[in-house]
């Protein structure tokens, strides 16, 4: 995003940058000032770990003043009434009270952890997931490794399998709803979560529905996957537990 | 049980034979009747899915009578009060009402399942995790294949090695809290729960955290434990979906 | 309503008649089909007794038609996603699925009370909280008893006298939330809600709270508010009482 | 109790003093150290406005040693699995876990509340009751004004009523279940609690109900017995208000 921004300044274009962080916000690192950004949205409902029900917006001088001048009918992207009603602490219309008490604890929660970790988790996590896919003789949809996400892998099923059948069976089977492929990729692509509030052994538990599912299902694949991912979260934790160590020696000279 | 039981009547003994059920009821099949127990006792927090907070006591004739008869001080063994409340419909104590109606709903989610699919849920799983025990070449600690749990089984870790300190290693780095080894087994065994509201993926994850575990903390051990399971697991649900194609194919005649 | 249709109807006027139902849906008695309203909308934070997130539209065929042949940009008014998904069970976006759960217990909970009995309850609940605002020589704001609701009733306060300060001191005294006067009517009015999960008890204290809120903001009035509402809520007690004896006695025979 | 407890000194008597603060603890001042009590017990359900199911003994050294001497059987009375667990941070046996969480938020709103504010709250609740039961023209079993209670008041029917059908009634008509007289109280008393987490609002609408229900039962009683508690927390209100508004008017100069 940094080299989209970086871009559209060079060839002095005038839109506005818009984001949509709504599989992403505290999953990976983001910097709306920072990259200049216009327009980010996001939902309650992934990385922020709570119901769906909250949509955040942050806003660049450049996009507000491009939403008060622009003449087009508006509703979502009409921040007006929401700005003058926040400076007193107050919402326009009902807000969910609920979710605000469940951010606050989940702002919490991600504080505890520490951005840096959660950032870490997550690549941790999509790198795992990724091997595990590669052991499977499946494709990764993203081509480039650039593009990997930290927060969702879509996986693409050999052809002549349908995707969506092979989510029925692990739905029916396993109790494990995987996300569909949208669009054109519909019955082509599964996609595995493995964001929000979700640990390794929660991603071994997911791995091993999709690979007993990929066997229940008849889809044909080779066996290792969840070895693969295995293999590398135990790295993981053991140099997680090797850092913390070389810190307490360090520390206790 | 049964045998235990018919023992008794042979050799006509008078003993009331008590059991405990609590890491068993509602997960391995248990006939309080026919077997001729005098006192089953057993906790919500196990197979019934609950909090800890309620006792249940069934009892025999013969036991009450020897209740009441019976001249040593008694508090958890002297049911009069409770019997004679519960008549009404009331406890003589304040009452966990929350907790009944959290049983309720237990009740209902095992009635929904089907005991017989419950039990052998538990069977199922209780088979993965011992195969998993047996391929990272670990020893399980009951020795007669008539005694294995449906709900919990002990690993016995290599001599030399801490049970204990390897429970806290996977504690600290998987947040996943084992059992551990009561009396003389301290340090020497640690325990894999897997019942009440468990499924494949939960324990797929948690031997995953224990054959990570296993290498975080250098206790020598083969690979394949998950994979062993996993194999164990993806069987039973091949069969388990030929059983309902066979179904729907006989029935669709 | 049923008499702004048959004004409309009489007229042959081809407006759309459009009806907003969130402070009443489920608390008073409402025919979208027999009184032949073309857009209906509601939320669920009121009588259908939810945390808010969920929006119901019910729409005339003339009101689809009016929609896809207006050239008007619309979002909320833009059916056609939600229709065309709904259609096999599912949402074009990420839905509230913890609400559709609470939605079906809430709906479960009117159809045991009755909804016959749940409007009863609300236009009692109204009429006991007018009664108490007359007691304190306070005026309602609404003129036409046939307008009375039986969801919120709005309050005048005295001139001179500000609503909002007294909503404060309620709030800080006795931690009660009141309704504010919007727009022309803010700082002139508050309003009491009295709809959803609300009883004969709980109504009771809330108009306990306004009266002492009054006294201690000192806001003229008369006491015998809590009084006068009392009154006329054991009198319909009495009757209930009666009815359910006549019943007994009546199939007694 | 120190006046109990400082007889006992005077008799140099050797007697333990045991207090049961089951309906007291975290409503009622009590200084178990200060007033050389030897064995205090306590719930969870009633102060500590938990679930049921977490007890609480406080135990002098003098206790203990009793404890251990003595030969009587002993199950509740016998401490010491749970002081040698305690030490290390552990239970004997299966603790309540949640309870425990919700036992750190219960402390938690009690210090926010501030003690001296929750048992002030507490006396004024137990006076406004008491002036809701002269006023009704009914009788407070409890004679000695030195004994009123903060927590619960136990109120006597007329002569020729019955208390369990008054209570029956208050139950069906608004669902408010009172506590019944124990033992030889049994039908002749109702007793009001109002401990716990508990406002001013609560209390109005609680004492709302036994008025409407005195009503609804036919047992004979004279009106007014809301009114004059809400006299009592209205005077209450304006004396906390008064007193907040010299606070600032002093710090103010």
């Amino acid at each position: 995003l940094a080299a989209v921004r970086e871009a559209m300044n060079r060839a002095k274009h005038p839109a506005l940058l818009l984001v949509d962080t709504i599989s992403s916000l505290a999953s990976i690192d983001y910097r709306h000032d920072e990259w200049e950004v216009d327009v980010t949205v996001c939902g309650s409902q992934k990385g922020l770990m709570l119901p769906p029900g909250l949509g955040f917006n942050a806003v660049s001088e450049k996009a507000l003043a491009a939403s008060q001048s622009a003449r087009i009918a508006k509703s979502y992207w009409d921040w007006q009434a929401m700005l003058q009603h926040n400076k007193g602490g107050f919402f326009p219309y009902t807000p969910a009270t609920n979710l605000l008490y469940g951010l606050r604890e989940a702002l919490e929660m991600l504080r505890e952890e520490g951005f840096q970790n959660v950032f870490a988790r997550h690549q941790r996590h999509g790198e795992a997931t990724r091997r595990a896919v590669r052991a499977w003789g499946l494709e990764i949809l993203c081509l480039d490794p650039r593009e990997y996400s930290g927060s969702v892998t879509a996986v693409l099923v050999p052809a002549g399998y349908s995707a969506d059948e092979l989510r029925k069976a692990i739905l029916e089977q396993f109790n494990m709803p995987l996300g569909a492929g949208l669009g054109k990729l519909q019955g082509k692509v599964f996609r595995i979560g493995h964001l929000g509030d979700f640990n390794d052994l929660m991603l071994a538990g997911t791995l091993s529905g999709v690979e007993m599912g990929l066997e229940v299902a008849g889809v044909p694949h080779s066996k290792g996957g969840v070895a693969a991912a295995l293999s590398h979260l135990t790295e993981a934790a053991k140099q997680s537990r090797a850092q913390v160590d070389q810190t307490v020696s360090v520390s206790g000279r």
